[in-house]
């Protein structure tokens, strides 16, 4: 019953049909790799991702900003009430081993920065770049489609433990 | 997979052989009852608790105080790490659809007052008994065993839904 | 500038014109003690505390629970935005050096207990009195009028440093 | 005794002899305009930030990730306490009506996402750069100097009120 990893799958509540593609079949591959996915629990990449491993019969778990269990995309299996808002965006990078970033805006960059402070791997689809005084800082480890980046996720959590 | 319901199981990190035994049975019923089982994640009542649910292959997941999935006792399933300390209390309360506290210390009595704020009926075994101005305030429904803990929780969430 | 101590008056958003009253001369004594006020940042006592701490020159601070300093009550000075709901409880009880307690519902109760956790002295006036298997477990200390609490939470804090 | 403003000063914990001076500045040129100081309480710029308003008559406030006041630096006058790590980050954020990112590390990147998830205007001398999919994506107003920095954020809180 006990998942093999935790995988957290970070991206926008709105985003293109491509984004959403890619954050479907990346739930989907985590749960037939057996891996759990963790998400901030409400739409867009974080509904997609979790509808992916659900119907691949995969576990997943909604860290809610609200305060009830109903705002929960129809596809949390294991909702988490914070009622923290925004706040709760550090819990929902360090629940994962990993983190798979897909586009996103600045909530995203909230939970990379909160997964990097935490020394978790970081794997990015087409997300945020960043660079500090002209030079690149690039702590993310890119992947061009969803089976590279849960291949790459799971690797790095093999290494680590 | 995804639970019947989620129960919260609060009490003492230490706790006495009896208030153990209680918690492990609660687990084992919850369990049997499809009802996954949430937690402070640590040890002593929240231990037991999961314990009794794991052995009776129920769900268990640990809110963890700490920064570190290692600090979970060994029979959560799932650990959801918030760095929190103790006001991670909070989101242990609102999580479940219902409480069931069994003895328990300051951290217990600041879980009550949440999932009263909540609105979440509290079942209570040998736990907390507040009054103000002399006069008592018992919205904690009491039960005398870990069976009828478990019967009530459900009914009153099956009244709730 | 800076305060000579801090101490958390909590009480219910909601209350009586005699628990208004008192807060009001709490705040107005701890004042004029050179003491800074902590709450809420909302109505009721923690209005009343902070109009008479303002009202004798002293410093408010409120700890509010939503997303906008607009929120706060007229009289805080100093409003520090957590979006994090009643989680900011824990914030208001942690920031004191001591609390006094006034009144108040399920709030203020989980407020007692992070205080008693952090290990605060807890200062009451007509507030929750707790016990535990039929046992008294009276951690606050009974005050009967403002002037008494004030007096008591200083020397507290004095003890303590 | 009400500031006029409350500005948010942020960069990290260790930061280089320049990135310290500037923060110094930052600080004195914002007491002077009589606006309070709010910063994550600890070392660095955080630190120099506050000596600096502090030796110019201003107010400052430490929002601290730990659990005992007595972590804040010594400049800190008012120390809120929250005992959340760097989950923290999002009030120490939203607690301004501007903010001032002085270089930095991964904690001022969540925070800069923070302020802008929250639409505070954002000022910053020498710190992160973002994009997203090769394209530029600077919400960040940039400064040359302590100045310029202060001089620009008190203007979009003018416009802004």
């Amino acid at each position: 019953m006990k998942p093999r990893y935790f995988i957290s799958v970070i991206g926008g509540s709105r985003a293109s049909a491509a984004d959403l593609a890619i954050a479907e079949e990346v739930g989907r591959e985590l749960a037939e790799a057996g891996v759990a996915v963790i998400c901030g629990g409400l739409g867009g990449v974080m509904e997609a991702a979790c509808k992916g491993a659900v119907e691949a019969g995969g576990l997943t778990i909604g860290i809610l900003p609200g305060e009830h269990r109903e705002t929960a995309n129809a596809y949390v299996q294991i909702p988490i009430v914070t009622g923290m808002g925004f706040t709760r965006n550090s819990i929902v990078a360090k629940s994962g081993q990993a983190i798979i970033a897909i586009g996103g805006s600045y909530g995203t960059l909230s939970e990379i920065a909160y997964a990097r402070l935490a020394g978790l791997p970081i794997i990015g689809i087409d997300t945020w770049e960043m660079s500090r005084r002209g030079e690149a800082e690039d702590f993310i480890i890119r992947a061009i489609d969803a089976e590279e980046a849960v291949r790459l996720a799971i690797a790095k959590i093999d290494e680590n433990t």
